[in-house]
């Protein structure tokens, strides 16, 4: 009988372990079925777990016929167990094969699914975001949300080294952040309120006490884009120091990105082979170019600007040309710029703030913030914002605002530089965009 | 003249770095002003960096008398920088002291603040609440969120080294994943959607390729409670595992505890001190006491409650009196609990389930979930809930789904055992209940 339950069954061992192990030993393995291929008193399964393959060998006289026979009738997907002893085989894959002495189905496989789950490309990404976890078969797919994970915990790491606190801000607020445009509103109860589109003002307020803050979050944006970079919910990477002018954290931003390289191109190094994409470590220093450098240089490509006028797409395509890797965009103007940026001192007209670019694509958004109250009461009303929705957060700055400088960064838009991907759809496990809330 | 911009200066040692320094050692400082005493020609003052004090003396002859005089009428909290040089000085706290040749004020304290920045405690926790950022000037809150900083370090460590994959989880949904109660609606371009109550369904689904995942993450609960520990926004630690039973990911939870524990007792002591609370390694194996044991030891204590009968909070607190620390009520009533539950195989009136109490605390709750769509299906619609509403959920099902298990628990409530602390609002930057959604 084949047994269909867990009960005290548990796996001994990854497929990945199998290799080093003596001829003969009990194994427990568990995992999907991948292929079978019968040959009448010989029937062979492929078997995966998330590390790799299994070689199951079933043969007349060598295990129980009903094992065999189960086997042979197996649909790929099928969730399984096996018990059994290893045998050297050097036409398995691995170099070893089981051959079981009990087998477990856990979910037997009916349905034909949606798409070949073990094909390394799928070219609708509709029907595979239909049913994202069967994407998730995929081995390209697991690698990419490992390196994923490892890129998470190397953010963490650096910013832990380098002293910054990490901290959870609010995600439904009263106000809007940055001047109140594509907003999705919540009924708080009987109140009016809104997701947040970045912590920006309560990491601005804890440099105050915590001097060096971090949060990586979800945050979220109503924005009707619809292109492989845009997002409805994204997730962020954002610091805020005290003590730091623009181009301090600049070179933080510089140096956390040549890490996090660095650090998952290591520790990733099966993943990047499975995806088909080796991890280049960025040339540092990134260059420097200041918005006014950038006017002249599109210039120069018969591109006309006028001081002031922002870079659209296809101007940051055209610079994205002639600086094809990492390089800072820099000093933009004022009235670019939210509220809360400071202005340079030789040139108040020009701000300490800055764009990280991968080429054409924005990566991450930062500069020094106003720390004096009045100054930035003043910035509200000249950007027709009232400073009474603000009073809470103007408050704070009366008792010893620190000078202060931060970014925040686009988690799902560095992996597809990170994987060489171009659609954030595919670092993401369930997007959400204008036309997509589900699964 | 006393300068008031960051300009190219930069802090070169915090206050702890100062008394492994020689005598007369070049040093800039940055910090707040604690306390000014002038004494005529002598004036000292105290200043606070993130991670301790720093005496800055200022003498007739020694330093310039402008700096003297500034500093002598520098109000608390002010935001300064000292350049100077190191003394060796009995007397001040930390055995040196700064003689400045140079002070720089970012940002001068007018204003007296609405409670004493540096007491201990401060009664009037909506006081505080209403301008948080300065509730962080105080040493036991930044204490506190250090604390919670190490604590989430210590908790992805160990689910790393455990092989769980950290994941992302959309917080905007389309149904409501247990059911409809106490969910945040969000107006999603023209369509309705919800604000996630957790990631159940989600982790379930991803056991199916990245078979262990685990996140940290804000979660929402409109729920009108008033009490010390519910909020509306809260960050919930999820795990969800493949090929597991309840009682494997018990064995997790209860491991991470006493890890938590340990590691954020050994790496916050100077925290522990200035917040006056010793972490306590708990004993393991935490106590497991079913619920129908439960009602035996309630029984004792002549409270009657049939089968059935949910736990109430008076009822949770008699337990926590027979339990005072860690322990689990395992095995609840199939009728209290969500449609994702497994039941047990020799008495189906019983759950695979558990909660973690901290006496009468609940800290978490997890089980053993259906892997079956068909019994799943059935399951949905005993609890009067709409099948096609769970469509996408129920697809996943049909590919292998395998066996699974996990359980979601409170980060917040943990911190108030952690720090021994009774309202979740003192270990939450900036939280959110029916009444608070500022600042």
């Amino acid at each position: 009988m084949i047994g269909t339950e867990l009960g005290d069954l548990r796996r001994t061992h990854y497929s990945t372990e199998l290799n080093s192990l003596n001829e003969g030993t009990d194994v427990t393995v568990m995992g999907w079925v991948v292929t079978v291929r019968g040959h009448g008193n010989i029937v062979f399964a492929t078997i995966r777990d998330k590390l790799g393959n299994i070689q199951v060998i079933t043969k007349s006289g060598e295990c129980e016929d009903d094992i065999r026979e189960k086997l042979s009738h197996l649909k790929e997907h099928s969730s399984i167990a096996v018990v059994g002893k290893t045998r050297k085989n050097e036409k398995s894959p691995t170099g070893i094969e089981i051959v079981p002495s009990e087998m477990r189905v856990f979910s037997e496989v009916e349905k034909i699914p949606p798409f070949e789950p073990y094909a390394k490309t799928v070219k609708n990404i509709d029907t595979r975001l239909e049913v994202r976890a069967i994407d998730l078969r995929r081995n390209v797919l697991q690698k990419i949300f490992l390196a994923r994970s490892v890129t998470l915990r190397a953010l963490r790491d650096y910013l832990g080294k380098e002293d910054f606190v990490e901290v959870n801000t609010p995600k439904m607020i009263a106000t809007a952040t940055e001047g109140g445009a594509a907003l999705f509103p919540i009924f708080y109860y009987n109140k009016e309120a809104f997701l947040a589109q970045s912590p920006q003002l309560y990491k601005e307020q804890m440099t105050i006490g915590l001097e060096r803050v971090f949060e990586i979050s979800s945050f979220y944006r109503a924005e009707k884009s619809h292109t492989g970079r845009h997002l409805s919910e994204f997730t962020s990477v954002d610091i805020e120091a005290a003590m730091m002018d623009y181009t301090d954290v600049m070179d933080v931003l510089e140096s956390i990105v040549v890490d996090v390289f660095k650090n998952t191109a290591e520790n990733s190094k099966t993943e990047q082979k499975e995806i088909g994409h080796e991890i280049r470590i960025p040339d540092s220093p990134f260059e420097r170019v200041s918005y006014t450098q950038a006017l002249d240089e599109l210039g120069k490509m018969d591109i006309k600007l006028e001081f002031g006028e922002d870079l659209q797409d296809s101007h940051l395509r055209s610079l994205g040309e002639k600086h094809p890797g990492f390089f800072f965009l820099t000093d933009w103007p004022m009235k670019l710029k939210p509220f809360y940026i400071h202005e340079k001192d030789d040139d108040p007209t020009l701000s300490r703030s800055f764009d990280l670019q991968y080429g054409y694509l924005e990566l991450s958004s930062g500069g020094r913030r106003l720390h004096d109250p009045e100054q930035l009461k003043s910035r509200l009303k000249e950007q027709n914002l009232d400073p009474t929705s603000f009073e809470e957060h103007l408050k704070t700055f009366g008792w010893g605002m620190p000078p202060h400088s931060g970014w925040g960064m686009g988690l799902d838009r560095l992996m597809t530089v990170l994987i060489g991907i171009d659609n954030v759809r595919e670092v993401v496990l369930y997007p959400r965009d204008p036309d997509r809330l589900k699964p």
